[in-house]
């Protein structure tokens, strides 16, 4: 069972048609939305109106009055992801390798949907997972982009190069620029680790490794938000 | 008195100059690192070699063997700030209005280091300020970005504007493009709180309003993520 918390989350987990066993609410939440009850009886979601006290027993306490137990979520399978994407253009995969941070998960899960990623491939190991959390930091984005979990990752690059993507890393060494890409390719762009950057074994699968072009001291930028520049200059 | 912990933090805070009063390190991190105790010496900084459970007492436990009792960080003031930055070319300084999430902020201080950002402007009330968790996930960049703390994010808005600068925000309602600013501006770019962005009173003193362009359902991004693109795309 998943607990999704906090309003925005609970209602795109409602807009998505996401599975909701029970839902419970404070008070003080319906006071200032009036239209949530109806929303709920129109989906016809099971809700419990409760106090503070019971709100904050069973959801972590920055759920700002809205709760709900759910379904858990499901990881995709990358041949079911491949033929979902089949027609679409310009298909770009996120690959996570090594992200141990949720924070940096559910803020990456943001940056995807914002810049319409078809999905995101993480390793079964040494690597975060779904979590409560992970959904509740993603606001909500979680319900919109497949997250596939594979036993390797090198095994996955190989499978998404035979479908026509290419890899690309981003790394201090890199000589390419975003905007040097062709707009057209279907790229799988890789995110290096908070601590270690990018796996050899996953560089040694990259196409192309962009640099983003930095003047500081310390030279390293947040993972999540190094995910955002790169989604962010190849967007463009 | 400040916090020093982590490898990274510390060996920017050495570098940097900050004043250490005393260097507190695990046995097991020496052993990894020969090159430690000469570096402290060099820079006649007192040490004490420590078992982990002295360690763990003194510092979070995400120390990785190397911790400091440190000089307060220093808040820098907004007329320091114009006179030092005076003759430099294309002056970028960030303000935060109402950033709240210490991780955010410590992301920020990262890109900023990284985007050759002059200093960063916070208010006194509503906002994060300086701690040791901050400085640690900044991984030093704290030790490069000045940071102004301003009574009042207008005044601080209209002072910046008589120096030159040009005001620019970020809103869902933004109709510029980062690609469209005149690359030789300088300029002092807002990043929106977590939960409201952008408030009104800064909104007003704005002369661009930027937009990123997004295409997912939930639309909106991280606040430190946000703020990265923004650098890099003004940056490219």
């Amino acid at each position: 069972m998943a607990k999704i918390f906090g309003k925005n989350c609970i209602y795109e987990a409602i807009r998505a048609g996401h599975k909701i066993n029970k839902m419970y609410v404070l008070e003080q939440a319906l006071e200032k939305n009036k239209n949530f009850i109806p929303l709920l009886n129109d989906k016809k979601i099971k809700y419990e109106v409760v106090d503070k006290k019971k709100m904050d027993s069973l959801f972590p306490t920055n759920h700002q009055g809205y709760g709900a137990i759910a379904q858990d979520y499901e990881y995709s399978d990358l041949e079911i992801l491949f033929e979902k994407v089949q027609t679409e253009k310009r298909r770009i995969v996120l690959v996570l390798d090594g992200i141990e941070d949720p924070h940096n998960f559910g803020a990456i899960l943001r940056s995807a949907d914002a810049f319409g990623v078809k999905g995101v491939v993480i390793p079964k190991n040494r690597s975060v997972s779904i979590t409560d959390t992970v959904a509740h930091i993603s606001t909500g984005a979680i319900e919109y982009v497949p997250i596939v979990m594979v036993n390797n990752l090198q095994t996955a690059l190989i499978k998404l190069k035979e479908q026509g993507y290419w890899i690309v890393g981003t790394d201090a060494s890199g000589e390419v620029r975003a905007s040097d890409l062709p707009s057209d390719l279907d790229l799988a762009v890789i995110i290096g680790s908070e601590g270690f950057g990018m796996s050899k074994v996953c560089k040694k699968q990259c196409d192309y490794i962009l640099q983003i072009p930095m003047e500081g001291h310390v030279n390293s930028l947040n993972a999540s938000v190094s995910c955002g520049i790169v989604l962010a200059l190849i967007k463009q």
